[in-house]
């Protein structure tokens, strides 16, 4: 006989069980859901591309991240190592022959040969939405909206003080006022390093991003430590103070058209999410987001949970000016944002939210199995809850009812159905409440409306 | 400015747009839904994994189809080809954690660097449930009742007379009773060779499968002439039978242990999917099946489409002894089967099925944008609908009507709703219904009963 080969997985990779499988489909399927409601199609792009098409002729730095090999045919290929990639490519492929607006979402893995760490893996799922071709104003305001509505689904609240299972946070910056602050100080052509300090203010604190910003070193903006203060001055202030407040501070003390600008379309967005929604407690501006600034040129999400702020950002994007130039002549401005999934299980398991609830089966119903010739009869009997939506899973072999119960309760099974020649004869069924050792008798006609009950309260 | 890359992608790899992949996760979430119905759990494991577990420690000739290279940290790692393989690693690793017996379903990408050609990827779709732990004919039993729920919920017919859809068939055999046959014969030690060639019956039709069973070739299986033919008329006959007629033939016909207890499992099958399902329309012995009987052992399914022969099984599987035994000297016995999603998808084309109705969109709602500075009170008046349950879209450029009737033309929209200055001040909407280019105002209260009646009409 072979030796046994060790059924490990690799470093950074895991397997999901059913306890973590199950709340990470609810999530997928709670973004699906509200991404389509707003007119997102689904698309999906394969997993393995060129790696020309993948990363550009260059062969940057980063790309060492990127697993990539030669296939059977000796070509140069990668797997994905994000979803906005293969958006690129598919749109200038496909855009003529689909028209703008287009609006599109897509979720799957993907995978970095980065270093691991906690909640940090080298395949994680992505969940990306996106609208590309417009520059309306409009489509960035769809994109918090769906942010608002992909978290109250997610059983997150909007109001601060109603904190069940956390509230959530949506933080908006925008380019134009960062650059139209920096454009005031005249500090704009050291925008980009700038911005790359003040981003860690969260991480690194005060006396930090001090250092860094008035640091001589060669690539860092070299402020000199008046200019430096002032900066952070006017970050903390404004990021202590309410969004009216801010938009306020913002259009009196700069009054440069790149700065009004950004200021008024984020009012724009203010009133518009206000109307939409009905309140207004759950986005604010923040001027101290500078997320991938290298790469967004307008306005910046991110999503934060209320007790949970060492995740970071769990929902995150911005507005783009040309999405696919590296593949076509045809300009494509878009505005969208990611869902980090791994990232937000992570967050709802520190959060204890109820959709962790540890249960590794999505059938909520056992039926028990006492006599293996009845099987065609459970089966029947199950299928009366299924038909009503009720899962309901039968136990295969008429092992001792000690056994079953014990499966039960390691599955998290809400109710067992305890069905013996009796009850067939009688037309009735035993009924037991798990949780609460409740058994009760009754007509099979009553099954589906006792069991609905039960699994309710 | 650098050239432009080519948005290409690999030669057996696409792109899946709105308008196909909207069936898809049609398709996979009917699945999802059956699936969980009857207590299969969810799992997931990485598509990346040590070739050592994927292929072994041999390295056959098959593995030659796998995408095989190296990782960042030289690792010898692979893509997997399937996802059972996985499932016995996955299974090996945590069964003793999660406990027999054990249910689970598991939906993603595989890849084989195959040839390509009609209908046939690189990348695929598979979507697994299987049932381990258990050598209970109960489960093989709930195995057929999974297929026929899914092929009802995905719009196929179990009835041969109502083909709206299209019918599907659920064709039994049992490794046991072709095994029994072959006894009888005196021909069991040459059982694979002839399953081999028998199982191409429908492809190759009588002349050449005569011809290959007679072959005198050394790993073919040398029969005699009369015998070869006496196997085939055999086939054919129990081919054209009713399952009564299969099953009393064989139980009168072939008396030793191994058929017998073949046809009493196959029996006891019949019986039961007949009391839970109320009828046996939907399934028959075919003991011309001989798929992969190389790996199953007991129970064998396939499942053909009525109108669409052409195609083949789109979702087979059968029993086995014994999961994983690679990696554990714990023996894992199971059953289970695999719904082939792109091949489905394409016979469902093919079948001219109603899910595929080329609309490109998940959102049925289409708002027109009359004035951009209205984009709050659009948002507002789309989430009423989506808080119906009705998926809207708002359109993010006020431009011309007609630009965008025909943006909702292509998109595939089927509701517009047209809302000016003098609809808000009257508290009323337009409402266009696209196909039959019907129009009426009403008041926004009677907003979502309207939509939901000409959705459903």
């Amino acid at each position: 006989m072979a030796a046994l080969i060790e059924p490990r997985t690799l470093k950074g990779f895991r397997d999901y069980p059913p306890a973590l499988m199950i709340p990470r489909e609810r999530v997928l399927q709670t973004a699906r859901e509200v991404y389509r409601s707003y007119g997102f199609a689904p698309i999906d792009t394969p997993a393995m591309e060129y790696a020309e098409v993948l990363l550009g002729k260059g062969g940057e730095e980063s790309d060492r991240i990127v697993y990539r090999f030669r296939d059977h045919g000796d070509r140069d290929v990668a797997l994905r190592f994000d979803l906005t990639v293969p958006f690129a490519r598919f749109s200038a492929a496909n855009i003529n022959a689909l028209g703008t607006p287009f609006k599109r979402y897509a979720m799957g893995p993907v995978w970095r040969g980065e270093n691991t760490g906690a909640g940090r893996y080298r395949e994680f799922w992505q969940c990306d939405f996106d609208t590309i071709g417009t520059t309306s104003n409009a489509a960035d305001i769809e994109v918090a909206l769906v942010i608002h509505d992909l978290f109250t689904e997610l059983g997150f609240s909007e109001f601060e003080d109603d904190n069940n299972n956390g509230t959530f946070k949506l933080r908006i910056n925008n380019r134009l006022i960062l650059n139209g602050i920096l454009e005031e100080k005249n500090l704009l052509d050291k925008s980009a390093a700038i911005l790359r300090v003040v981003d860690k203010f969260e991480k690194i604190g005060y006396a930090r991003v001090l250092e860094e910003l008035t640091s001589v070193e060669s690539n860092g903006p070299c402020l000199a430590e008046a200019e430096a203060r002032a900066l952070i001055d006017l970050t903390v202030h404004l990021g202590r103070s309410s969004t009216e407040q801010i938009l306020d501070f913002l259009e009196t003390n700069f009054r440069k058209s790149t700065a009004q600008q950004g200021i008024c379309s984020v009012r724009e967005m203010c009133n518009a999410l206000t109307t939409a929604t009905g309140n207004s407690h759950w986005f604010k501006i923040d001027t101290s987001i500078a997320r991938g600034l290298d790469y967004y040129t307008g306005i910046v999400f991110e999503t934060t949970l209320g007790n949970c702020s060492s995740i970071g950002s769990v929902c995150s994007g911005g507005r783009y000016d040309n999405l696919a130039s590296l593949y076509t002549k045809l300009v494509l401005p878009g505005v969208g944002a990611s869902l980090g999934v791994d990232r937000l299980l992570a967050a709802m398991e520190e959060l204890k939210h109820p959709w962790l609830t540890g249960s590794a089966t999505p059938a909520p119903v056992l039926v028990l199995n006492l006599d293996a010739a009845r099987i065609g009869d459970y089966q029947n009997l199950a299928r009366t809850l299924r038909q009503a939506g009720i899962g309901t899973e039968v136990y295969p072999d008429a092992k001792k009812l000690g056994v079953q119960f014990q499966y039960a309760e390691k599955r998290g099974h809400a109710i067992a159905l305890i069905v013996g020649e009796q009850e067939f004869n009688d037309g009735t069924v035993r009924l037991k409440h798990l949780a609460r050792r409740e058994e009760i008798v009754l007509s099979v006609d009553d099954l589906v409306g006792r069991c609905r009950e039960w699994l309710i309260s």
